[in-house]
């Protein structure tokens, strides 16, 4: 069973001497908001600073001044975006940020990066970047283009495993595996210490975790499946600090970085991306937004032929 | 402006008894099996052993037991091949193959790897595999299973190179360039000693050619524009040993090697692959109609940050 992993991801900073999204908008609008990406909220937490739901397909985040939301498979985030576009007001947003990293399955979406791009032209002026090559992995971003200037000191980060290893994909879809089963296996205990989580266990395999710690959060998504397994972290930790626990229970074939507002990322992969690892691509730019993005995508070198993939042709494209 | 480059390709041998591709089909009926596909006929040439055409997008070989085809862009090869089984009866088919590479624009496609085959086991039966990782370049090879086991003797090769370098690309795609220019900078003289060649120009640019020499052929197509650059060498020369040659010319970021029937490949690319690539995915398996077959994606690591690729959204898709 093949699912899409690789998620949309959008980023709404709105003004909050106008409304605050903690106080002035209840379950029922968001609910409302993720139905409009084919998606649905399936539990929540909350402390003083945000409420963090889980949903069918990852996660959504309200503070009083933002929002973060990531959906995966065959959601249409987008529309989610224009339906809170139209339901708070353009006038009201400071800054929309919007992602989509490349998929592994992209002949089955139902819109491509640009479709999505030319609805928020609708609203608003922005610029789209690529990070990353073509013919490898990449990560899509749009930024309004306004008066904004990001805090320097907002910073995210997000890593994307792919291809993790046998074991590591065994365990993780084995039958019946409890919540507990992943979080050891995943050693939160050490990664989270005084988080609130809030984590879903799918079925037959699939994992997703929100967890929140005053100002702090991190989203983890886990799609292990052999052959096209992909876990997914993002968070304001800095996970490129984090990086090498993570390889270490992981162990992915490939792996993307992505920050915003980590000025030391040379620096701090340098120190922290182990040595097995080499460097695909490395790309950053500071945005007119005043974000400093960078990008790196690393790949494993392989030195043991292995054998292909057999294919079973059925009746839905997702087998290949 | 971008174009898929990327090929589907698919080899039929038939029985040499009951017919003779090359005397018992004319131009007419291989147009119109091209047309299936939604190319056309540009030129051609001929030896004893062989008739090569150049299409508009790519090339198909007809001898007297077999022919190769290979399209690109958003053609539909596997209509054509429905075409030619409608049209000879799948009693003279002694095997067919049909492969397809991932495409920078898997969403542009008509259809996907599971829809063609699909056609083609209306047909006959047959085995599917994926030579390299979901998440990184790979080729999609369908082959019919039956009785039939491939001749030791005969191998063939593709070098498949994406990212060419920036001089590269610039020069591929000066303006009014002529076959000569371009024969001049892939140093065809070398490659190609006494070969008769078919060679095109497209417009603004973009470069097919098919060259035979007796029992040999060696067809290149090069789309050039920077950022989805690609061009393809597919040849029953080895070109595991031209592939100092073609590197140094082309400089890509990332290629990939494909053979069929060579048995000392890992020598072969252990001799002839630079020290600045690595390999990314080795993949080999034997067939069951013989064939044994390699695959090797290479890249060059990355060491220095550049910027990220910035994106004019328009009415068309491709530009993404």
């Amino acid at each position: 069973m093949f699912f899409e992993g690789s998620e949309k991801k959008a980023e709404i900073q709105i003004n909050a001497n106008k409304l605050s999204l903690l106080n002035d908008f209840d379950d029922k609008f968001w609910s409302a908001l993720v139905a409009h990406s084919r998606a649905k909220i399936l539990s929540s937490i909350r402390n003083k600073h945000c409420k963090a739901y889980l949903l069918s397909e990852s996660s959504l985040f309200v503070w009083h001044d933002r929002l973060l939301i990531l959906t995966c498979g065959q959601t249409q985030l987008v529309n989610a975006i224009e339906f809170f576009i139209q339901k708070v007001g353009v006038d009201k947003i400071e800054q929309l940020t919007y992602q989509r990293k490349n998929e592994y399955f992209a002949h089955e979406q139902p819109s491509c990066f640009g479709d999505d791009v030319k609805i928020l032209n609708k609203y608003m002026q922005g610029k789209a970047y690529r990070f990353g090559e073509m013919d490898s992995h990449h990560n899509y971003i749009f930024h309004q283009d306004n008066h904004f200037i990001a805090d320097k000191a907002d910073k995210t980060y997000e890593l994307l495993a792919y291809q993790i290893s046998d074991h590591a994909s065994k365990k993780l879809t084995t039958p019946h595996l409890s919540r507990e089963d992943i979080r050891a296996f995943l050693a939160l205990d050490t990664l989270l210490p005084d988080f609130i989580i809030d984590d879903f266990v799918f079925q037959p395999y699939g994992y997703s975790l929100n967890a929140i710690n005053q100002h702090h959060y991190l989203t983890i998504h886990v799609t292990p499946q052999a052959d096209s397994s992909y876990v997914s972290f993002e968070s304001n930790l800095n996970l490129l600090e984090l990086a090498p626990k993570i390889l270490a229970i992981l162990k992915p074939a490939s792996f993307d970085l992505l920050s915003f507002n980590e000025f030391t990322f040379q620096q701090k992969i340098a120190a922290n991306i182990p040595s097995e690892y080499v460097s695909k691509s490395l790309v950053n730019k500071q945005l007119s937004n005043g974000y400093e993005v960078c990008f790196a995508n690393f790949i494993r070198p392989q030195h043991q032929f292995t054998t292909p993939a057999q294919l079973t042709i059925t009746g839905e494209n997702h087998a290949l």
